[in-house]
């Protein structure tokens, strides 16, 4: 496990909230060691650090129940989606109380007319999709986990699809939000665009459950195409495959994904997923439009990919062959896992200008090497961000310090990139040293002085994206 | 002339902070009545507050010794860059020291392959299309005026191509600021996606200069589309074009623009424009995209106006015609201003949700002939944004009053309607009591917090955005 420290707890007050809570949420405040434990971070090399009491939120009235007795005792309070997230986003380094959302699941209004949708934070991505289907409509925004839509909001999710469709920052019209007072405002109107006054959706989007708790949301939603139709293409290497990617945005089509896989991972995809593709780097695509386009966009992405050594170019639009490709895509992670049995994978996830793709995916590999590390990479290429997930023997001391020694190197060449250490997993606890690193202190004292003024008392998910 | 109020003035300040600078800047910190006036607020029936001094910076270092000097003294200062804000956003009702930045205006970076440019703020959206041109490239916000890029970004101005690419949020990667304390920051990296903390660019883009100075922008570019084509279409009434608008958004056409004309816009702009379109409500649009997609949405498009009664379906792709086209829009307020010579123009700002754009734009009609104003009607209809524009005789005290209760009426229907009072002029001192009544309270007081964190002595252009 990778260290991280606890911070100084108030005892007094989490008994005494505790006390409170209990009285009011009865069994839905839970404090059994295993339920504490699940909501405390448990998807990396973070270690575990649990919260005091879990509790099953049931309305937003609820949430500001919590926070306002919480900040009577200046107790933290951590707000908790699906828990996937990757950067100890959800630990309790001081304790307190984790809201658990997911019973704060309805899907409360959809407005098809406007393309919009308004949801509480529990309903994931996958169950808003399931409801919107027979309307015709879809949310775009598609990390790999079935994340809740709070927390894809709360750590500016993004995913395959953000390079036609943005990221959750081009997606969230307006949030409800519980501030570090229990109190409820707002962000926004549903008008598709504002003016009014300082943009406190964007400001919410990204700041991780410390500034307020998003108890709803306001999604723009999309019209499920037309014609959507998938395709696969080999390189003979990760650079070829890059090249191509930059030629497809500098080109202008509007792939709705373009996905790098680097040899590694087709071949353990060729092996979890019963696949036989060429064991070289892949660009996985969709296309959306009309019929007629989506047969353009096809052309023209051979072509640019016949330019740069692309070769096995299958495209196809049954929606069978369609969803094989994908959820391969998204078993990826498994199929990394399985193909190091035993091991741990820890998600890096920098995103660099995508002239600088190649360069950087490029070095990363050397980089393994050198470290004699085994760090497959998939990539969301058309946006310039990619995953180097280490596979690591966590018994082995050596190997996961040479693991910290990658991430450190590979987060501090993004940056040297004019890149960023964090394309869509956010800040944490894992990242907080490289957002002072890529953003430079005085941009970092303007987050704090914000936290400051929303939070002064650090109720909220403290210890996360600032520095201590 | 709308009143609004003087605020309390720091002369000693001032005199102090004038002398300071008039050694730094020599002719370039200018004191001359006239010259303070232009600086003022002149666009609309809000009355001119003019600055102490207008000072033009020839740098980031320097916007920033100028803010350092007034934070000593707690002397105002007010960012200028083309001065066609419409709301009173560049008056300085405490006085103080304008910074007019049209001589920061340089293209420093252009990065073709990342489809991404650096420019310093006095760079107007025109002279960097102008620049761009040649690499194939182009900035797509398109306000009506030739506004400055760093005004473009401080009210989170938008335009005609917005419903394709976005307002400024979507196309600011990152901002170079200075703040109240003259300390200068970066708020972002160059990369495409990020999660690296809270959106202090986006925080920055619509803050209306009240929270820092933008020094300098880095733009997200467009690749000029292989084809473009313009379209017009007339319709049996307002209520009938803006059901098309609705059809193509919600039929998930990509157009590029659709904008709006009431008939009496299309009657000011034959004769203005020596047009000889039906004196009937129109539509406007601009297709972008390959030479079969543009003709493939042209054809969807006819077919939905069909649906709705549209006639007398035009388009082009010859250059010429099209550019006739979009002159014509973009002379609309003169046309209007011309078609009751001597008036004055007030133009209104509501956004709403797009399923409730035909009530709006028809109620807002029926309330202009009840009042007994002209007020004539351009829309960016796809996004449900639209502007009656008032054309007042300003020495006609009751009319005058008629218009303001038009423009109060207005902002409340769009308000009720889950809209917004202002979709891309911003706040300013023109809407701040809508501010309120749009968001509430507590929203309102979160910007109020966060003004004052970053921003203490109220030093950056008070007296906007936020109540007194």
């Amino acid at each position: 496990m990778v260290q991280v420290a606890d911070l100084p707890r108030n005892d007094t007050g989490i008994a005494t909230v505790l006390g409170v809570l209990k009285q009011q949420f009865g069994d839905r405040c839970q404090t059994g060691t295993s339920i504490r434990e699940q909501h405390g971070h448990t998807t990396t090399w973070i270690r575990n650090q649990a919260p005091d009491a879990v509790i099953f939120a049931g309305s937003t009235q609820e949430v500001s129940d919590i926070v306002t007795a919480c900040a009577a005792h200046k107790v933290p309070i951590i707000a908790y989606g699906t828990g996937t997230s990757l950067e100890g986003n959800v630990n309790a380094p001081a304790g307190g109380i984790c809201i658990d959302m997911t019973q704060m699941d309805m899907v409360l209004e959809v407005n098809a007319g406007d393309l919009d949708c308004r949801v509480q934070p529990g309903v994931t991505r996958e169950a808003l999709n399931t409801h919107l289907r027979d309307q015709g409509l879809f949310f775009p925004i598609d990390p790999g986990a079935n994340a809740s839509l709070g927390g894809m909001a709360a750590t500016r999710a993004s995913g395959t699809n953000a390079v036609r469709y943005g990221t959750m920052k081009d997606n969230v019209l307006s949030l409800e939000v519980v501030l570090a007072d229990g109190s409820i405002i707002r962000t926004a109107s549903r008008a598709r665009k504002s003016s009014a006054g300082y943009d406190l959706t964007r400001l919410m989007v990204g700041s991780e459950g410390t500034l307020g708790i998003i108890t709803e949301i306001t999604l723009r939603l999309q019209g499920i195409p037309e014609a959507i139709s998938a395709a696969s293409c080999s390189f003979p290497s990760v650079s070829a495959a890059s090249q191509t990617v930059m030629a497809v945005i500098q080109y202008g089509l509007p792939v709705a994904r373009i996905e790098l896989l680097d040899a590694t991972v087709v071949k353990a995809l060729n092996a979890y997923s019963k696949l036989s593709l060429p064991e070289t780097p892949l660009l996985l695509l969709e296309f959306h439009g009309s019929e007629a386009s989506v047969v353009e966009q096809s052309e023209t992405f051979g072509m640019l990919a016949d330019e740069h050594g692309g070769s096995g170019y299958h495209a196809t639009s049954t929606t069978e062959e369609r969803n094989k490709l994908w959820q391969a895509r998204h078993d990826a992670y498994w199929a990394m896992l399985a193909y190091r049995p035993g091991a741990k994978g820890v998600a890096t996830d920098v995103c660099v200008p995508i002239s600088r793709l190649a360069d950087a995916v490029g070095a990363a590999e050397i980089k393994a090497q050198e470290l004699r590390l085994i760090a497959p990479v998939v990539g969301h290429a058309g946006d310039g961000n990619f995953h180097a997930s280490l596979l690591l023997d966590m018994d082995d001391a050596d190997e996961v310090a040479r693991g910290q020694q990658f991430v450190s190197w590979l987060n501090d060449l993004a940056i040297s990139m004019g890149g960023t250490c964090t394309g869509e997993h956010g800040i944490g606890q894992g990242k907080r040293a490289y957002l002072v690193k890529e953003l430079g202190a005085g941009t970092v004292g303007v987050m704090a002085a914000i936290k400051h003024a929303l939070d002064p008392d650090n109720i909220l998910n403290p210890g996360k994206i600032l520095p201590n």
